[in-house]
């Protein structure tokens, strides 16, 4: 008889997990990028001259540069959000961290308590939804609509918070290339925001992640460069950008917070490799590198796009996104999009559905996430074509695709 | 006027970090590795080669292996444990993790809760005894002897709890190469280790850190691997055995747990090129390079003893470790160690005070660690020539430096 471990678990433990048995054959879920659009010849370059000079370092902890992470990464950034994001930070207001979603658990642990309120997109990215629901959190979805947070309605969240006696830990917004809606803040609701987080009292976690994926390369300035205030945490990765196995992200934020998350990071430091690599390779490459992604994913979208008015036709709505890797896509009705996910699962073809990705339930029942970044263009046509497919099985709809009527379910 | 994010904390925040201003000039604390042991031109081919054949796989969260990770290290690692710890794992069993800083994180959240009770080595890691401590779990201390941790002292630890009606949840041990005594448990010992936990029902950690370091070669079985109850979470990295700065460890477990650890690792994989280039640096080089790696810091070990015997003469007691890279010193009972890491910090020299690493603060209030794998042999004999003047003129002690008399403080 094995030794039973199961009554030693905590009551609190989220349930197992179950075992990897690999992809799907269509996946249109996760955050992966277009393994085409890796810069694989700049990295190995770039490997091989960071480790000849300086791979000794690797023998220390943190290398020579400290818990905030190698210094000359820290230093491309400051660069590189200077200069695309207007922000007016230095090497010294970043951390490194392992991945922006150890970001924003170091800003959940440092700002977070049990019972606590905090202000999200209504539409929003699960991994984030999921950590405040673990953390007891209350999360107060604000709609969206094509520009993005609504601002009349994040003024009427704050003043029914404030009336009943709540304020607020934070807002966490994804302003450039939102997840799931993929739609960008423009500059006068970026002033709108900051104002009203400055008439509440209430600070500002900035999810800057997709923020390199804006198709026309001019993304609006940061929150965190456009507050006078200095109360926003601002939190990035390289997963969107160059490879998200590679697990670098970053919070740029002031001491008094920055000293707390370095406190709560007991990890030893994250990844040195990977630091060496990506900051050898983005100083002299990245710049280039970024349009030529945003090319291939653009016409990614537009694959995806065609594929869907074929096989869907007016059953699927969704607005031509303004970046990113994801279309957020809204079906009839009477789809109930957690079902179709299983039925759609079971034949090989991976989507989110709605409800894991909002607030509110009932606005995003029938509504879905789709990843295009990482099918090719034919995987994205046949996945799309049996999801369809799927769809109508289980659902009636779409009752035609690619200009044939189907013989319902 | 800033925004003041302070009264935003939780109550239960750990105190600021403060500024990292640079590593000390004679460092003897941390587990960093020796530079010049790195094995540079081995990881640089293994780089170009695993990204040349691979690279594109980064596109992928978790490469093409699942949240388990890259599959060819687990493959690795198997091989390595089943080789050299006697372990019957495959690389199923084995868990990928950020560090065995994650490890112990992950098997902690898994399962403790505030005001559980686990058993440890007196003497011990302070990462270890810190994480108990802030998750409010009470570390009851066993003694060690020159043999490790002793098994008549564990057994009456154990009836003592039963008594009392405590059963702890785990005994976290780390057997081979103990921190920072630097002992090793030989099989007669971990048999009955092994029945102890059997007979109390209580399963082990194994912290297998530094298990690669004896210098002998030649390690006892895992107790992974003599454990036939299926009762052992394992833990490992390639910090000692490779480079600290990649923080790449792992776990192995039973599924039961394991599927509880995966659901907590919510940081979607460690980094995945760490990982390609280990695996493909060990599987052809490993066995060669750790032996090269173990004589360097033989001789490391061997000139700090010749120093501290120069320097200090009598009054430094320890015994020659069985392995690894620290030495856990005994000073005369007047010298408060604590006190005497600020004064050496002050002129360059830094150490780990006795009562950082232990439960017992009395015991371990005059002794200290050193860590000889970093500073180089000159480093060493200068820095514990100024660590014996600090000494000296806090504490009158050692009288005598290098056959010279010195005058009292």
């Amino acid at each position: 008889m094995p030794f039973d471990f199961a009554p030693l678990f905590p009551a609190t433990l989220p349930p197992p997990a179950v075992r990897w048995t690999g992809a799907p054959k269509y996946n249109f879920v996760g955050g992966n990028n277009d393994p085409d659009e890796i810069p694989l010849d700049g990295l190995i370059a770039a490997a091989q001259s960071v480790m000849s000079r300086e791979g000794r370092t690797l023998a220390t902890y943190g290398l020579n540069s400290g818990p905030q992470g190698y210094r000359p990464l820290r230093e491309f950034l400051a660069h590189k959000l200077n200069r695309d994001a207007g922000m007016g930070c230095t090497a010294d207001d970043i951390l490194i961290v392992s991945g922006s979603l150890q970001a924003l658990d170091l800003v959940n642990s440092a700002l977070l308590s049990r019972g606590d309120t905090v202000i999200v997109e209504k539409d929003n990215y699960q991994g984030s939804l999921n950590r405040f629901t673990k953390l007891g959190v209350a999360a107060v979805g604000v709609p969206l609509d094509k520009g993005g947070m609504r601002m009349d309605a994040l003024e009427a969240a704050l003043k029914d918070l404030k009336a009943r006696g709540v304020t607020p830990k934070f807002i966490y917004t994804i302003p450039t290339v939102q997840n799931p809606t993929a739609t960008v803040l423009d500059e006068s609701r970026r002033a709108r925001l900051l104002a009203l987080a400055d008439e509440y009292g209430v600070p500002i976690v900035e999810d800057d992640c997709y923020a390199d994926l804006v198709w026309s390369g001019q993304r609006p300035p940061a929150l965190h460069a456009m507050s006078n205030a200095g109360n926003v945490i601002h939190v990035g990765s390289f997963s969107k950008s160059i490879a998200p196995a590679l697990r670098v992200g970053f919070i740029v934020a002031p001491w008094q917070v920055m000293s707390r998350m370095l406190s709560l990071k007991t990890d030893a430091g994250s990844g040195a490799l990977e630091q060496m690599v990506l900051a050898e390779y983005c100083k002299p490459l990245f710049a280039t590198h970024v349009p030529a992604l945003r090319k291939g994913l653009r016409k990614k979208v537009e694959t995806l796009m065609e594929a869907l008015n074929e096989q869907f036709g007016t059953a699927a709505e969704f607005d031509d996104p303004k970046g990113g890797i994801f279309l957020w896509v809204k079906l009839p009705d009477n789809v109930d999009s957690l079902k179709l996910y299983q039925a759609a699962l079971k034949e090989g073809v991976a989507i989110n559905p709605g409800p894991e990705w909002s607030t509110d339930k009932a606005h995003s029942q029938s509504r879905i996430r789709i990843c295009f970044a990482s099918p090719s263009h034919q995987e994205i046509r046949d996945g799309i074509a049996m999801l369809a497919e799927v769809c109508r099985r289980e659902f009636g709809v779409p009752a035609r695709s690619a200009n044939v009527t189907k013989a319902g379910p």
